[in-house]
């Protein structure tokens, strides 16, 4: 299946927003089989997109269009594509009751115009929008062509394309065989040094196929095959995983696209019924604000510290001012103190505690990005020195990071 | 004038890579006056890119190409291009030269398919380029359509259009005309919301035009004009904006691209010289840590506490275990008593609390999404409450403002 991607919306050729939608769609199609042969950007201008959707009309079976789908003026996507396909606009019934129960719950009046965000084509299909208002739209014409609209914001996009969109394409991808991923996820080790420890691997791999993808923090390899046979797919990237394990394990977290080192940290201490609390000074609440993302977190998190300043360490934590004179605050003494006093008034099983310089200036002499990193058990506490590079908020995500990878360590010892 | 952007690569349609030159070059091109009104990315590919051309010829009259001058068997940009315009590949002297002294001082022997990427135009002009060794072209065809092809590689584009691109671009730009951009942020109020109030505002005006833009819990309205006189254009633009503020004043915040809500609230307090301290349950520390992403933090926030459960706030804040019974801890007695304790604790001026039900579950016979957040200062304290849609992240993130909004209207009382 031929594909294209058309991204609406004249701020992305204002250059003021990058097309990440594009991005994320050509990389999912190809892990459909999909083959995406064109992207291309168009303001919001009916003229222009309608005479693109001609050009794509010619040269895809599949045309995935994404923004416009909102309540103002400039939002036509929906208008311009049912013309050119002919098809009726109709409300959509969920999308509708959605509607009226946000403005319902936020107690604002609603606006007509909000009506044209859950309007779809009378014979296609509605998407719901589980982070968002407008609805989504899947329609395949008597000609054949398959029409994808999705909204324009990547947090509505993604969820609508995973679970709505997919399944829908899966079934039309013309093929027995299917593909099978698997997503490996690794902390503490960079892509370039990944890559080199599995050079031979992945220059050999035709199928299995081994696509390394550098994120934030951390690296994940996607393992997909191409099989008519699903178990013995299965087997393949087993036997491929295996291989990896083998030489880079050490530095393996967890599976999964959506996974996290947060999330793999909350189960394993739902698992081993263990509880954490939290003093931190570089990070500001970002670590326990992260655990807090994750649901279920309320079985093992009671509260913790936010010790911004020399003074709320000594008074929250009752940490000795001397000590905190003698050895400053970025320093193993002090986040020894704050894991080891924050353990005992909560009264948990762990405590991690973070200090560092998060700049643009230097601190007590240190340069910017020197972290400490402790943790406290009931009978013992660690702690890790760190330099993280760039710039304030990468020091301090790198820290959050660094210390659920402690918590994570210590759990599975 | 017209014009598009081609990038050109098969990693930009496999989502390997994502397309910043286009939003680099739709930037620089709306500041010299130039309308894209296209992006397009085509992969290495010699049909279709081929096709592309013949698309671009008819709609637009200058055709930026990016990416596809390198040395490999991929790279197909200049040969396809000077196919398509009648031009006859030639050695350009300066790139050749650099070519060779490249490979004489790394003292590697240099492989025929380099001089691939010295080829130029015969009638175009070479550009140099200072940080690779790829060398653009412009070319002006019979028929005044401009051809202007870069190399891929950011760090090489870049230098590339601005020293040796630039320069020839704006003679032929007809107009002395330039666009002065200003952006306002909103906050408190929807995107459908302000355009319907200003709708009539954002109809009538051709120049300056009015784009509102909606992201994750706020609105920004960018106001451009494009004029020969900077100083009537600021006029105008001043004039513009006072019809909105006049309309929907009371949700501005502030100005600029790369603002934000709780850089303002840290700005605020620094020239007030104003302490704040902070008590989240909701929120598990996530409005102290959006407080610490400020540089500058440190003048106004010494610490604060997370009391995700009724134990660590009645411990950590010395609130009475009775009250947190009798009133529940998602109330306005709740989050009053958080943030006047708090305040109190840790001798600031300001203290903000947040509680709430972050879900997936109600707690307490409360929906998902109420959220009560209090402000106390030296002699009072004020709470409210609020019902916010949608997941866990989205509650948490929603709050967060909510209370960076009451903090800024409390200071700007």
């Amino acid at each position: 299946m031929k594909a294209e991607i058309i991204a609406v919306g004249t701020e992305l050729l204002l250059g003021q927003v990058v097309n990440t939608n594009a991005t994320f769609l050509s990389e999912e199609l190809a892990g459909l089989g999909i083959d995406v042969y064109y992207q291309s950007v168009v303001g919001d201008n009916p003229t222009r997109l309608e005479e693109l959707l001609e050009y794509a009309d010619k040269r895809s079976d599949l045309i995935v269009l994404c923004g416009g789908l909102g309540p103002t003026k400039d939002d036509l996507t929906k208008q311009v594509t049912a013309a050119h396909v002919g098809q009726e606009l109709v409300q959509d019934e969920v999308g509708y009751q959605q509607l009226m129960n946000y403005f319902e719950t936020r107690q604002r009046p609603m606006t007509e115009n909000n009506l044209l965000q859950t309007l779809v084509f009378k014979d296609g299909r509605a998407l719901q929008n589980t982070a968002g208002l407008a609805v989504g739209i899947f329609y395949t014409s008597a000609q054949g062509k398959h029409y994808l609209l999705l909204p324009g914001p990547p947090s509505e996009l993604k969820p609508m394309f995973y679970h709505q969109a997919m399944p829908i394409l899966k079934k039309y991808v013309q093929t027995n065989e299917q593909l099978i991923s698997r997503v490996m996820r690794f902390y503490g080790i960079g892509e370039s040094q990944l890559v080199t420890d599995l050079e031979d691997i992945i220059a050999q791999q035709t199928n299995p196929t081994v696509a390394p993808y550098a994120k934030p923090n951390e690296v994940t390899l996607r393992l997909t095959v191409k099989t008519n046979d699903e178990a013995q797919g299965i087997r393949q990237l087993d036997l491929l995983e295996s291989r990896i394990q083998e030489r880079v394990g050490a530095y393996f977290y967890g599976y999964g696209e959506e996974n996290t080192l947060p999330q793999v940290v909350v189960e394993l201490l739902r698992e081993k019924q263990k509880t954490l609390t939290a003093a931190e000074s570089l990070t500001g609440g970002g670590f326990q604000a992260t655990l807090c993302d994750t649901a279920g977190v309320t079985d093992v998190f009671l509260g913790g510290f936010v010790t911004y300043s020399a003074t709320t360490k000594a008074n929250f934590l009752q940490i000795d001012p001397e000590l905190l004179e003698k050895y400053g605050t970025v320093s193993a003494e002090c986040v020894e103190a704050m894991a080891t006093q924050a353990r005992a008034m909560v009264d948990t099983d762990l405590a991690i505690a973070l200090s560092g310089v998060a700049g643009p200036k230097e601190l007590e002499g240190q340069p910017v990005g020197t972290t400490w990193i402790a943790l406290a058990t009931k009978d013992n506490v660690i702690s890790h020195c760190y330099h993280f590079p760039r710039d304030r908020n990468y020091i301090r995500k790198s820290a959050v990071m660094a210390a659920f990878d402690l918590i994570r360590k210590e759990l599975l010892k």
